[in-house]
C-alpha cells in the first residue's frame, strides 16, 4: 500500500458495495431493455414514501420555531424535551420506564451502533454477532478495537442456536449484537428466545463477573406484517440492554440519518455506559443529531409509511417461491427474504438470476455462502413480473 | 476509574463544559435579576437568524421532490449534483477547479475534522494547532492516534509565529490546522502569511520526503466584516491542502449539522485521501449527510445570514473596550473578541466579571492562559447595556 493514510481506511473507502454495484447495473440494464425488464431485488431502500405526517411536522416546526431555535445547536445527546418525548412514547408503547436522560440522539443506527460499541470497548473485548449478519457490524466492531466473534444461526429458520451462541461466550464477551427483524433474513426473535438469551448473558456475567451487553440493533422493528408477531422490548428482559434505533425504516427516511440510543435505566452501569456515549460520540465528531428532525419526528411518534405495500410484496413473493420449488423460511418482518441458493455457490446462483435480469444478492455480502437475499421493498407491479424469471431460474436447476 | 468503559470517553462524557455553565448560570441569574441585567457573551452560537432563503428552500425541496428521492439515502459521499453545484460555486467564487468527486458531505465541520484526521493519521504522526485554539481539536487529534502539537501565536495580533512553527514542524508532522477566521481570536490569516506557510511546510515536505496537509478549519470564512479583508482560499497556495466547512455559522444553521470536506485535486495524495476520508466515515458511522440539507442547502450558495449586526457589536465593542483600557487585538472576523485578563489569572479575572453579571470565557479553555473570549453573537441592545459593566470592571483594576 502507501504511508500516507491507513491502509483500513483506504480499502473500505475503495471496498466495492455489492448490493450498490448490482443496482447501478440495474439501471444500465433498464436503459437497454427497458425498465419493466428488469427486476431489481439488490437494495434495502425503503419504498414507500414517509408518511405525510413526516412532511407536515417539518412545515409546522418550520413556521412554529423562530430560526435561532430551530436550526441553533442542541445539547450534545439532543434537546431535553424531544428526548422526553420520544423516551414517553416508549413507555407508553412497552410498559417501561425510562427518561429523556436515558436517551442520546444520533445520526441513525450507523452512528448509533459506532458509538454505542466505541463506548463499551476495553482491550481485549469481544462482540458476538450471528450469522447471516448486517456487513457493516463488522465495521463497527473492529473500528472499536473489539474482536468479532460470528455466531451461526439456525438454518432451519434463522433463529438463535443457544448451543452455539452458550459455547462462544466467554469472559471477554463485551457484546451481543441482535437484530430483529432480520436484515438479511427477516426473521422476528420470538419472546421465548429473549427470555432463554437473556438468562444466557445473566448466567455468563455471573460465572465470569463481567458485564455483557446486549444491543439491539432495531431500525425494522416497526416492520411487521402479521398480528400475532410481536418484537419484544428487550430491556424489560434483559438489564444490560442498548437499544440502537432508527427511525430510516419505519418513517421512510434513511437519508435524513435519525435515531437514538436508549441506556437501559436499569443497567448497573448505567451512568458509565451513557457518559462513554457522550464522550465516544464527541471524539467521533457528533454534536447533536439534526436539528429539524429533533422537533419534527417526535410529532410523528406511533405512525409509519404504509408498510401494506411490504406485507403484500412478501405475501406474493413467498407463496410463488414456494411453488416454484425454493427453500424460503418464512420471513416475519422487516423487507427481505433469504433464500437458498439452489446451488453452493451463491455468486454463480445470483449470476444466473442476472441472466435473467433478476438481481439478488448472494448471502456472501452477509458472512455466509449458500443463499441470496431478496429486498422486496419495491413496486409490486415489479414483484408480479419478476415472477417468470424465478420460475425459469428454478427450472434452470431442474425444479 | 472502572474497568466497564474506556476511561477517555468516560472523561470526555462527565467533562463540564465551563462555557455552557457559565451559559446555563447565566439563564438562573436571568430570573434572578431580569434578563437585561445579564451580559451573556458565553456561547459561539449565531445570533442573527438563517436567511430566509434557508426555509424557503426546505419548504421548496419538500415540495419538489417525491419523499423516497428527498428523504432517501444519497451514497455515502453525497448527493453528486449537490457536491457537484457547491463544487461550482468554490470555483466561481476562489477561481478553482474542483469537481464534486473531491468533496465529501459532513454532518458540519466537527465530522469532517474527525474524519479528515482518522483519515491521515497514520503511527507517530504529529498534527500542529496554534495556541489559542477550538479546544476540540485536541479531542479529534487524540483521537485519531495523533500527537498534538502546540505552537503558540504571535501576542501582539494572533497572526503565526513562523519561527515557532519552523521549530515544531519535523519528520513527523502530517497536518498542520488553520482556522481563519479564528475561534477565538477572530483573527484573519493574511495572503502574505499563507504564501509563507505554503512554502514552509513545502520546503518541510521535500526536507522530510513526506507528506503534511494543511487542514483549513472554515466555518466562519463568510464572517468577515471589512472591504479589505478577504479569507485566501488555501488550496490556491498549497496542494495538500483539506477543506473542512461547515454551513452552521454563515446560514445560522449550526443544530442541523451540514458542512463538507473538499480534498484539494492538487495533492498528489488526492485518490489516497479522499477513498481514505470515504472509509474513516463508514467506520465512524457516517452514511450520508442528512439528505434535506444536501437538497436545500446547494440553494442558497452565496447567502448568508445578516452578519451585519455581528460588525455592529464588533465595532461598538472594540472602541468602548480600547477606551476603557482593555489590551484588544482588533479582530477581522469570526464573532469573538480575545482581550488581556487584568490579571494573570483569566479565571479570578472572569470571577471579577461574573460578579458585575459579565459572563466571559477564559482563554485556558483554549489552551492558553491570561485572557478572555467574548463572544459577540448577541443582541446589539445587549452589547450597549453591557458597557457600563465593562468599565466597571477595567476600574476594578484601576484603570
Amino acid at each position: 500500500m502507501n504511508k500516507i493514510v491507513p491502509e483500513r481506511f483506504y480499502k473500505l473507502g475503495t471496498q466495492p458495495n455489492e448490493m450498490r454495484e448490482l443496482f447501478e447495473y440495474g439501471k444500465k440494464r433498464k436503459l437497454e431493455v427497458g425498465d419493466d425488464k428488469v427486476y431489481d431485488y439488490s437494495l434495502g431502500n425503503p419504498s414507500s414514501p414517509a408518511p405525510a405526517a413526516l412532511n407536515d411536522s417539518i412545515r409546522e416546526v418550520l413556521g412554529k420555531y423562530s430560526s435561532i431555535q430551530l436550526h441553533g445547536y442542541t445539547s450534545s445527546q439532543g434537546d431535553q424535551a424531544s428526548r422526553q418525548t420520544i423516551a414517553d412514547y416508549l413507555n407508553k408503547t412497552h410498559g417501561f420506564n425510562c427518561s429523556g436522560g436515558d436517551l442520546y440522539l444520533t445520526c441513525g443506527a450507523a452512528s448509533a451502533l459506532a458509538i454505542t460499541l466505541n463506548a463499551i470497548s476495553m482491550p481485549g473485548d469481544e462482540a458476538i454477532v450471528f450469522v447471516p449478519y448486517f456487513t457493516e457490524y463488522k465495521v463497527f466492531v473492529e473500528d472499536a478495537g473489539m474482536k468479532l466473534v460470528e455466531v451461526p444461526c439456525r438454518r432451519t429458520d434463522f433463529q438463535i442456536d443457544f448451543d452455539a451462541l452458550e459455547s462462544a461466550v466467554n469472559e471477554h464477551t463485551k457484546a451481543v449484537i441482535i437484530n430483529s427483524p432480520n436484515n438479511p433474513t427477516g426473521a422476528v426473535i420470538p419472546e421465548k428466545d429473549i427470555i432463554k438469551l437473556a438468562k444466557l448473558l445473566d448466567d455468563a456475567q455471573k460465572k465470569y463477573g463481567s458485564a455483557i451487553f446486549l444491543i439491539a440493533d432495531e431500525p425494522y422493528r416497526e416492520l411487521v406484517y402479521d398480528d400475532d408477531i410481536t418484537v419484544p422490548f428487550v430491556p424489560k428482559y434483559y438489564d444490560n440492554s442498548i437499544i440502537n434505533y432508527s427511525f430510516s425504516k419505519a418513517l421512510s427516511m434513511p437519508g435524513e440519518r435519525f435515531g437514538y440510543i436508549m441506556v437501559s435505566p436499569k443497567s448497573p452501569y448505567h451512568d458509565e455506559v451513557y457518559f462513554s456515549v457522550c464522550g465516544a460520540g464527541r471524539s467521533m465528531g457528533y454534536i447533536c443529531a439534526p436539528a429539524i428532525f429533533q422537533r419534527a419526528v417526535p410529532m410523528c411518534l406511533g405512525q409509519t409509511a404504509d408498510i401494506s405495500v411490504y406485507k403484500t410484496n412478501r405475501d406474493i413473493l413467498y407463496n410463488a417461491l414456494v411453488e416454484y420449488g425454493y427453500e424460503v423460511v418464512h420471513p416475519d418482518g422487516a423487507f427481505y427474504l433469504f433464500i437458498k441458493a439452489m446451488e453452493p455457490d451463491a455468486y454463480a446462483f445470483c449470476e444466473k438470476a442476472k441472466s435473467l435480469d433478476l438481481l439478488i444478492v448472494p448471502s456472501d455480502t452477509f458472512g455466509m455462502g449458500g443463499y441470496v437475499r431478496i429486498a422486496y421493498c419495491v413496486d409490486t407491479d415489479m414483484v408480479r413480473r419478476s415472477l417468470p424469471a424465478f420460475r425459469k431460474l428454478a427450472e434452470m436447476y431442474g425444479k
